[in-house]
C-alpha cells in the first residue's frame, strides 16, 4: 500500500456539495448515507472476488479520499475487508489530525474477518493514521484476542442480531451507528453490501449516490452491481437530481434515489 | 409506433462528428462500423428479452435517429427484429428523400424471423419511409414468399455461411455488406449481437462506440451487455479517445476500442 498523500482540487468540491452530508447537525437520528463505488461499463467492481482491479483514474481516487473526510464513518462488508485488506483512511494531504479521519466500520455478522496487527486498518490505527475500526458482529462471534486488539487501537466490537439470510438489517446497522454518534456514513462496498442496499425498501435509507464509471468492459464473471428484483417488481430503480461530471477518462454520476 | 418526426439540434453534432464515418470515400473495403446502444447502470438493455424498456430520454432518441442518417446501413439481430418489431428508419424531420434513409440489415442465420406485410420495417419500406431490408441468412433458409415480399419493397436476401455456434463471422458480414456498396454500418442490438462484437478479435472491426447510459438499475435478470471472457484473458477491453456528453438525465459516451 502506497503512503503517498493525495490532493483534491478545491474547484471539484462545489459540484459534489449538494450530495454530501449537511454540515449543520441534523435532527434525524438516522445517519446520512452516501453510497459510492466505481464500476466498468458492464457494472463490475472487479474481475472476480478478491481480484484487485484498477478501473478508474486518479481523479476518482482522490475524490474517494476527499469523500472519506466528509463522512463520520466508512462502511464495507467483511468480504471486502478480507480480500482487499483495505486501509479505509483518507490520505488527503490536507488532513492534519486524526479527528478528520472517518471511522472504519466493517459488517461481519459471522465473525469471518480474521484481522491481526498486520491488517492495514489495524496497523494504520496503531500509527494514528486512521481511527480504530468498529466491527459489527453478532453476540458469540466475538474473539477475545481480537477484541483486545481492537481496543488497543481505539476500535471495538458492536453487536447486532441478524435477520434473514444471516444478514444484518440496514435499519439496525444505521440505528446502532447513530447511537454511537455517527451522523454520516459512506458505504463503499463490496458488491453484496451495495446490492443489498439498493433493494427496496432498504434503498430508502440511501440519501446520496456517487458512482464512478470507467470506459472499460470487464466481461462476464465479474463482481456485478445489480440489485435482485423482488417478486412482482415492475418499476425501475431510478436516480433523480442527476449530475454527470466527466473527469479524465471516467465520469462521476451523482444523484438521489427516487422513492416512489 | 408513433409517426412523430424528431429534430436533432445542430449544436449537438460537432461532439459526435469525430466518431462518425468519414464523409470522404474510404479506400478500405471494410465498412466503417459504429456500435451504439443504451443501457442502465447495471448494463441492461431491457428488463427481459422481448420487453420494451424505456431507459434513456428524448435526446438519446433523437440522437439515434440522427446517427441512422449518417450510416449507409443499420444492423440488428433477428431476436431484436422478432421481439421489438423495430422500424429501423430515421424519423428525423430534415429527411426529404429515401436516399437519406439507412438500409435495414437483419442477421438471421436460421431464418427465424417470420416477417410479413405487417412488420414495421416492411410496411415502412412499402410506404417509401424506409429502405427495403436486407436479410442475411444461410442458403436453404430462405422462404419463397418472404423473398418475393422483400423484393417488392426493395429489399432482398443476402447469403452467408455460418461459423461456430451457427453464427455468422463478423468479418464475413462486413465483407458481404462492403460488396453491396455499404461504406458504413451502425450496429444497434440486441444483446447477443453486441456481445459477440465486443469479443476479441471481432472487436477490432469496431471503429466507434456510442453508448447512452441512463441513471437507473433494472436489476438482475435483464438483457446485459457484457462480453464473454476468453480463456486466459487477463486484460480489460478499454475505450480510448473518450468523450462523455451529459444530456438531460443521461450521459452519452463516445470512444474507440483500444487494440492492444
Amino acid at each position: 500500500m502506497s503512503r503517498e498523500t493525495l490532493s483534491f482540487p478545491l474547484t471539484s468540491i462545489p459540484p459534489l456539495e449538494p450530495y454530501l452530508p449537511p454540515s449543520t447537525s441534523s435532527t434525524s437520528s438516522k445517519p446520512f448515507l452516501t453510497l459510492t463505488y466505481a464500476t466498468s461499463l458492464d457494472a463490475s467492481l472487479a474481475l472476480a472476488p478478491g481480484v484487485r482491479t484498477t478501473l478508474s483514474g486518479p481523479y476518482s481516487k482522490s475524490m474517494t479520499h476527499y469523500l472519506r473526510t466528509r463522512h463520520d464513518a466508512i462502511l464495507v462488508g467483511c468480504t471486502t475487508a478480507i480480500v482487499d485488506n483495505p486501509a479505509l483512511n483518507s490520505r488527503l494531504e490536507s488532513i492534519t489530525s486524526l479527528d478528520q479521519q472517518p471511522r472504519p466500520v466493517i459488517l461481519d455478522p459471522k465473525g469471518r474477518w480474521d484481522f491481526s496487527e498486520d491488517s492495514q486498518v489495524i496497523r494504520l490505527a496503531a500509527e494514528f493514521r486512521g481511527k480504530g475500526p468498529w466491527v459489527v458482529t453478532t453476540r458469540g462471534r466475538e474473539v477475545k484476542e481480537r477484541s483486545e486488539l481492537l481496543e488497543r487501537v481505539g476500535g471495538k466490537y458492536l453487536f447486532l442480531e441478524t435477520g434473514e439470510n444471516d444478514r444484518f438489517k440496514w435499519g439496525d446497522v444505521l440505528r446502532v451507528l447513530g447511537e454511537e454518534g455517527v451522523k454520516s456514513v459512506m458505504v463503499e462496498g463490496g458488491g453484496e453490501v451495495i446490492n443489498s442496499l439498493l433493494i427496496n425498501p432498504e434503498n430508502r435509507l440511501v440519501d446520496s449516490v456517487i458512482i464512478t464509471i470507467a470506459p472499460t468492459w470487464l466481461g462476464k464473471g465479474g463482481v456485478v452491481v445489480s440489485p435482485s428484483r423482488q417478486e412482482g417488481q415492475t418499476s425501475q430503480l431510478r436516480l433523480r437530481d442527476i449530475s454527470w461530471q466527466p473527469h479524465g477518462e471516467d465520469v462521476v454520476l451523482c444523484g438521489r434515489i427516487i422513492h416512489s
